[in-house]
């Protein structure tokens, strides 16, 4: 750890001038230890997918429990059917504001491990990143709030506010188990804001606040033809080719210019305020030429009059997640396939009723199904978009808390995806989420490589602590 | 074999009241050592694709010759780089015409071998069928011709013409060896007219003469975005879809009746003419609801203005072979993929160039690239369509031949497929082909449970002595 210690002097360093506002002084070895803990956290293989890892998931569950138990929460262990959430909270005082801090202590798995360059669970700090899986998502990210609330409890003995921690240990395969648990205990749970960082910072430097997400639905298709596959010379030409139907089907979603031609697709939909445009149109490495240098595309593709920013963050989407049919192996078959298939997802935003929108969809293929073949139409998983308000009380004690703690107003952006679980803590507890995104766009989640930049780990702690006293305040 | 001489008593009395017409008499213990022969030939698992059946191809090579000895004829293996061709002949006499007779012993591989209800190299008659791989594709199909050589041999000690046949064994991989030998051996193959029967007959008791085969020329699509898959959350909206992008540019290559959009497309094709369309209309097995039985599917589909039979024969075609891009498992997976693909081939019809058809599709294809994607085009193998007069004298003795063995009249038809053999014999050896065939709708060739007709192959027997006598008359 000798060269992580040289590395991070460096990075102290860079973040004393950045960090001159904030009052409290930091000391090297503190910091040090709250690294050695993440690292800890890190060690924990906690792939929530892989069976064979239930143990490592329990572990870290348990270990995290005595983390929390460490600066002073109490802490339990919640069982479900599949693995344990973790809740801690301070003594409640009647009378105060609640915030709840999600996170998520489970992780992907690693393959193809031969492309990390040090291994997954070995975590090691090289050029002012921190290297290992979960590091980004969402250790890193979840653990600064822990952090933030150990620094106050270590200055002045108690925290400002109620504080509940609800870290869950299934986020990487859906949270099967969140939503009944939050409905079971939804008054242990009331809370007035939720502060969520599982989200992403536009570029190093640039606080985030995220203030939406696209909601999502899902359709697959399967379009069938003769019974069997056919020989392409000795019936090609009599009959609807199932590959042919299925590509005239996708064809019909969008106009030329990349509209969305499925009729009333739009009809719900919120239209962008100016502020957002004027706000969107700012934000570091969000230009279309940044978006392109990172896709690898030639060009901008996407509804016509929208930035790609205005497209990712404000407009929906129909988009082919798969398509295949017939002979896809090397050299040629002569095949007419007896059946082809799709799979789509459309990303929606607030506004849009996933219901409505996947039947919109639905009546519009069932339209455009070419003569001499049939569809069968499987709707697929859904959810609404999310979406609050960056001005609230709330989005501008978070908007303080970045300002201070990075050196410059935040973005304030929508995010592209979707996290179902935001929504439903709104439905069941009421409370919105702050989105205080701290994984950067090279961070690699899901991918060989994932890091954390050790700048926002530093900033993500003072981040924490200022917005725990900022919520106090309000 | 007790239920077969029943079987087959059966069926002579049947072809007795046929082929009335026919003057020799046959005898079932000839017949009975004819079909036994057949069996031997079938014995043999002369996969030549299955490098482990290597020794079965050649052991049915060398026992091949042997029955071209036994019948009279010199016989001889010709060695290849693959597996070996077989040639026999009579004595060529000067002034005398020459017929080649084409056919291949090499066969398909039998997998799913448990979908066969009778091991698929022993093989058995039931219902009136001979049962086992090669039975009609092809074994069964050039035997009957070296049985009525074995007739006139027998009954008038020569045969009225040059024979020459040529047996491949290389037939079922695509004939690499076929055209080196063919050119190596151009003189001494020399030949009038060749006769073939490799091809299909449209129902029981209907003779039928192919006198047209569709041309292929095929190409290879891979559109490309992304560098790499994206999340169609965090990019859905702003990039182009390679599968979109895929599936746009196989929906333009034809209008939404049907017709190919390709510019050009048409343009050489050799329309159809009056009577091949008065001709089809009547060949039985083989209008519009015919085909739909037999394919499965809902309604025709096709070049408007053209019956089914119409546009499998005589039309030429796009057909999308495979497609794919993305996630296409179970469930659902939200990417944007990276890249998309698609594989076409086109059957070509008498007038049609392959190379100039395959670069119009390529050119159309660049034309109809939507933004955002790139695309690499593989042209893959071409051959040109085949097309003879059938009622040229050669045609009109093949007519006769047919309708004497079979009691009626045969259908005179092109069909869908490509044999680019055939062309390959008409550019090397200058003879066209008489397409004779024998195989019956149901015949699964390729698929479990292959099977020839035992009228047929009497039938076959019977129509081979007939066409040797008419083609040495001519």
């Amino acid at each position: 750890m000798g060269s992580v210690t040289l590395l991070m002097t460096k990075i102290f360093l860079q973040n004393d001038l950045r960090l001159a506002s904030w009052p409290s002084p930091r000391h090297p070895s503190a910091m040090t230890s709250e690294l050695e803990r993440l690292f800890e956290h890190l060690h924990f293989a906690s792939i929530s997918t892989d069976s064979t890892h239930a143990g490592d998931v329990r572990a870290n569950a348990e270990w995290l429990k005595a983390q929390f138990e460490q600066i002073g929460l109490t802490s339990e262990i919640h069982e479900t059917p599949g693995h344990p959430i973790v809740i801690a909270r301070n003594q409640r005082v009647e009378g105060r504001s609640t915030v709840l801090i999600y996170g998520h202590y489970d992780v992907q798995p690693v393959d193809p491990v031969e492309l990390w360059d040090s291994a997954p669970f070995e975590p090691e700090v090289r050029d002012g990143k921190i290297w290992g899986r979960g590091g980004a998502d969402n250790k890193g990210q979840h653990f600064v709030h822990m952090l933030g609330a150990e620094r106050i409890l270590k200055e002045k003995g108690e925290l400002p506010l109620n504080v509940i921690f609800l870290i869950e240990g299934e986020e990487e395969i859906g949270s099967p188990n969140l939503v009944p648990f939050l409905e079971k205990n939804k008054e242990s749970l009331a809370c007035d804001i939720i502060a969520v960082s599982d989200t992403g910072m536009v570029a190093p430097g640039v606080p985030t606040l995220g203030y939406g997400l696209r909601g999502i639905t899902c359709l697959e298709v399967t379009v069938k033809g003769p019974k069997g596959d056919l020989h392409s010379g000795v019936y090609g030409g009599c009959v609807a080719n199932p590959a042919t139907a299925a590509a005239r089907m996708v064809a019909s979603l969008h106009d030329e210019g990349g509209k969305i031609a499925v009729a009333g697709f739009y009809e719900d939909v919120i239209p962008l305020q100016d502020w957002e445009r004027e706000m969107w149109a700012q934000v570091p490495n969000c230009a279309d030429e940044d978006f392109l240098k990172t896709i690898g595309s030639p060009e901008p593709f996407g509804e016509p009059g929208y930035s790609m920013a205005e497209c990712l963050w404000g407009r929906p989407t129909v988009e082919v997640n798969g398509i295949g049919g017939g002979y896809q192996g090397e050299g040629s078959k002569t095949v007419i396939p007896a059946r082809a298939m799709f799979k789509l997802s459309c990303r929606l935003v607030p506004g849009q009723d996933p219901a409505k929108v996947q039947q919109q969809v639905e009546d519009h293929l069932r339209a455009h199904t070419p003569k001499g073949v049939t569809v069968e139409i499987k709707k697929g998983h859904s959810g609404k978009a999310y979406h609050n308000d960056p001005h609230s009380k709330y989005g501008k004690a978070a908007q303080v808390a970045l300002t201070k703690s990075f050196g410059r107003e935040p973005v304030l952006i929508r995010e592209g995806g979707s996290i179902p679980i935001i929504q439903d803590m709104k439905e069941i507890l009421g409370a919105d989420s702050l989105m205080l995104g701290l994984a950067l766009p090279d961070c690699q989640i899901h991918a060989p490589n994932e890091n954390f930049s050790v700048e926002n780990f530093e900033g993500g702690i003072v981040m924490s602590q200022i917005l725990l006293e900022q919520l106090a305040s309000l």
